[in-house]
């Protein structure tokens, strides 16, 4: 057995959780431990044996890690958190915000390229495999159309936005594909689809005592940007209702590539996820370009790279010979 | 606009015509020219403009093609061909006999590394693109079970079984999903599935004159290997309907990873694809790996690759900067 690959959690929300279990299901990787910016004591971590440091201890720790996995925020920790470590570190992010990928990926570079490092950004699913299928399809099918499904799945925008309207005591929003939508393109219409053709949302609320469901769901409904666009649902349940079944984080969805090879000849190419917990699935995504990072920062290969940079075979732990004869 | 990427074809049957065709979807790619061991003015091809020559004129033309795409038989040619050619020539293949890929890729290795070309063998979808689905699901989610099922697809090999029966004229064969399978692995079962579980057959048969149709019938259904494991079931038609409605080449299938990341959460990963002409697939794979292999080739990337070992950036036409900006 050659040497593990060692790994560093930075932050220990939902994502850092689920990389410290997707870790352990994997033989060749080690987790040296979680950096948090919060007080390392008061970090409760799933494994008693996983230690706990303050992330300004990271400096005196560099040698012992191969590659850091951040699982801060898009918004406010990784824009800064990235190419801050990746000066120092090898490091993989799941930076989501589509729109600012492009200047995310110029800083992280800067940095990697100067530190020496291999920085892989935006993976986990969407941006991710998904990334990847919309590639593939329009790589393979260059005349055809890619659509994105998401759901369904618990979107913590929106039930933020819920929990905000007047009489709301707590409530949840799940976005659903519309499956009439799913199945036009999968029988290769190409359609086009408009924002409340493609999903649907659903909603399901504990009312404050006395408060009125009529006026509320008006509230929901009628929610500018948010849920006005979509037809919605809204199903009033109980606290009780809402503690027994609404506690999960699944999400998932659907990229589906509909094109012509020639003339009358149609061919669809779909990818899709069934997630029973969002977090723990991308955090498993996170982990595997781990290893690739670590393998890439080996060969010298340097600087930002995204899942399109990654050769497949480096995320698995498997030799290359091993691959081709049982998996090709 | 850059200088596109010169492309010989080598071999003219379905999947060859699929290349011509894929070719002229893509305007960065040209086709140099088709190269064939027949009469090359007995070749007629799709497009009139595509100069035909034979097989050894390959000599002569060596400074004018980025890549040769192989498409001869995995039984008979490719064994031979991708070796020979590599020696000279960046290639592609869609050799398919997956006991014997290691074997395959250490003799084009060999001849790919000594030639110092770029040889990009086993593409197509299986091996191809189930082939990265399946490394995919087990990279990420390792406690697992990896279920392929084909079809619906046009069987050649029991197509020619069915027309080798005493009383059959003409005959097509088709192989089912069996949609209880699919479901109950989707639905996270991990279910053991037997050969007759997992895939069905149909058979569209047209008897000679004064055949008994229950003796073709029964003949077929016991065929060791080719029918006896599987449910089959024989449909009698007129060589009308035969010519009318099974002229196509569909295919398809779906690669379903179902894993779990903790004890409590089920994650699914399904790939699939609905095909209405295979070899137009499978010809459309393999052109945009030979984008792929005349990028790594002028990489001075050189030896025999897997679809494992490209980077997927590789495959598009766009910049990557363009991919991160538009597909991330």
């Amino acid at each position: 057995m050659s040497t593990p690959i060692r790994i560093g959690i930075v932050g220990y929300g939902n994502l850092g959780r689920g990389v410290e279990q997707a870790i352990s299901l994997n033989d060749d990787l080690q987790l040296v431990g979680v950096f948090t910016r919060r007080d390392p004591g008061s970090v409760q971590t799933l494994s008693p044996n996983t230690s706990v440091h303050a992330l300004a201890d990271l400096d005196g720790t560099h040698a012992d890690i191969d590659v850091l996995v951040l699982c801060g925020g898009s918004r406010d920790d990784l824009p800064r958190q990235s190419p801050e470590l990746a000066q120092r570190f090898s490091i993989v992010d799941s930076y989501d915000n589509h729109a600012h990928i492009p200047e995310h990926f110029e800083a992280v570079d800067a940095a990697a390229r100067a530190g020496a490092t291999t920085a892989i950004i935006s993976t986990g699913w969407d941006p991710g495999l998904f990334s990847l299928n919309r590639l593939l399809g329009e790589a393979i099918l260059p005349h055809g159309h890619t659509y994105t499904f998401w759901g369904k799945g618990l979107s913590q925008g929106h039930s933020d936005a819920i929990r905000r309207v007047p009489g709301v005591a707590a409530g949840v929003q799940y976005t659903l594909p519309a499956a009439d939508a799913i199945e036009r393109v999968r029988a290769g219409e190409n359609p086009e689809l408009s924002a409340r053709e493609r999903h649907t949302r659903e909603c399901f609320v504990v009312l404050e005592p006395g408060a009125d469901p009529e006026v509320v769901r008006t509230q929901i409904v009628t929610m500018p940007d948010y849920f006005e666009p979509y037809d919605t649902t809204v199903h009033f349940i109980t606290a009780e209702e809402l503690a027994a079944n609404h506690q999960g984080m699944p999400h998932g969805g659907f990229v589906i590539r509909s094109g012509n090879s020639s003339t009358d000849q149609q061919q669809v190419i779909e990818f899709g996820l069934k997630l029973d917990s969002n977090p723990e699935f991308t955090a498993s995504v996170l982990v595997a370009y781990a290893r690739a990072a670590a393998r890439m920062a080996a060969a010298v290969d340097h600087g930002a790279k995204t899942l399109f940079d990654v050769a497949p075979g480096l995320l698995s732990p498997r030799s290359a010979a091993q691959l081709r004869a049982d998996l090709l």
